[in-house]
């Protein structure tokens, strides 16, 4: 997600209690920051934060974890966890690109993936291995050991290229909506993104299973 | 598909050169009814003959079987056939339940099969099974040893419920199409049933691997 520069920021990315200031030192050691055995959850690309926000608060029995490479973004989504976090549900967000996880989390660290609404690189071909679902992705969360990742968008390109990705990486696919807002899935809990576009066509969900 | 009785499918099944009586006697020995070396492509529930008709007229190389358990819609597609095919193409009509292909193929010898518009079954739980996409067809499918399916419909929910059944089944996803009218998939045949409903909404498409 891109945006405009926000003044504030700066002081946000420095200050803010639930960003993690230098997080080379939690690499490969998460467990160690949470300080107990709770299952970790991560969601890539945070975006404002809506998400991750509510979700942890509905869930304080785990650890979530909020990714995040544009700094900016970053802090947006953390300064809305500051004002609306229950102070008791533990979630923390990281600077990081998708590309390191590898660097950070060892197999089996990480329970459970979101993705929502990641770019979906549209326009040139060559752009679809950037993509989030993109095959060479899903060898980085294979190689973790994530058993499960949790995805929804409203570009049905991408959701399109990833249900072949995800087939034919050997991911089983579970619970599809092709319009998640009309389906009696019980649980959503919505991204900024969501409200916003939501009104103007489906939302696409699956979870896929290793 | 069910359809009101038309008064003249009587002669027409007695009399149609296109539809196959006495089937038993090619029982598990259909390479004997088209004499020739050609792979066979089979649809299942041909409705009223649309898309097989333009299939085969299409594609003389290949031998095409229509199957549809409803004799009176088994007659008005075999008419559509004689009043259209190019009489060089191997197309065959045969009344037969799903549930029986292997009392009538052998291992290998279905190499692709073809499930357009088939019966959503909504309403009861307990029909999804008759669904011509259930884990339990599949298995039959899998059993015929058939590598490939190529499958449409207009019905959201039989979509969702499908891509779920061919994920836990194993079979890999390809060239998936959540709105085949807005796709660059180039070679779409359309049913008499996607003609009429296709303006209402999306049609979806997937081919499953084996």
């Amino acid at each position: 997600m891109r945006i405009r520069k926000k003044p504030w920021a700066k002081k946000e990315l420095a200050e803010n209690p639930y960003i993690l200031r230098n997080s080379e030192q939690y690499a490969l050691k998460f467990a160690d920051y949470f300080n107990n055995d709770q299952p970790i959850h991560l969601e890539l690309g945070c975006g404002k934060g809506h998400f991750i926000v509510a979700t942890a608060k509905n869930n304080p029995q785990i650890n979530h974890i909020a990714v995040e490479r544009e700094p900016t973004v970053l802090a947006m989504a953390a300064r809305l966890a500051k004002s609306e976090a229950n102070t008791t549900a533990p979630l923390v967000f990281v600077e990081l690109d998708a590309a390191k996880l590898c660097d950070y989390f060892n197999p089996h660290e990480v329970s459970r993936l979101y993705i929502n609404f990641c770019d979906p690189w549209p326009r040139r071909k060559k752009w679809a291995k950037r993509r989030l679902t993109h095959a060479n992705f899903l060898k980085i969360y294979e190689t973790l050991q994530i058993p499960e990742i949790f995805f929804k968008t409203d570009n049905r390109i991408l959701f399109e290229f990833s249900i072949n990705q995800f087939s034919e990486c050997g991911w089983i696919m579970r619970n599809i909506s092709l319009d998640l807002h009309k389906s009696d899935y019980p649980d959503n809990i919505m991204t900024e993104y969501e409200e916003k576009f939501s009104p103007l066509g489906p939302i696409y969900r699956l979870e896929a299973y290793k």
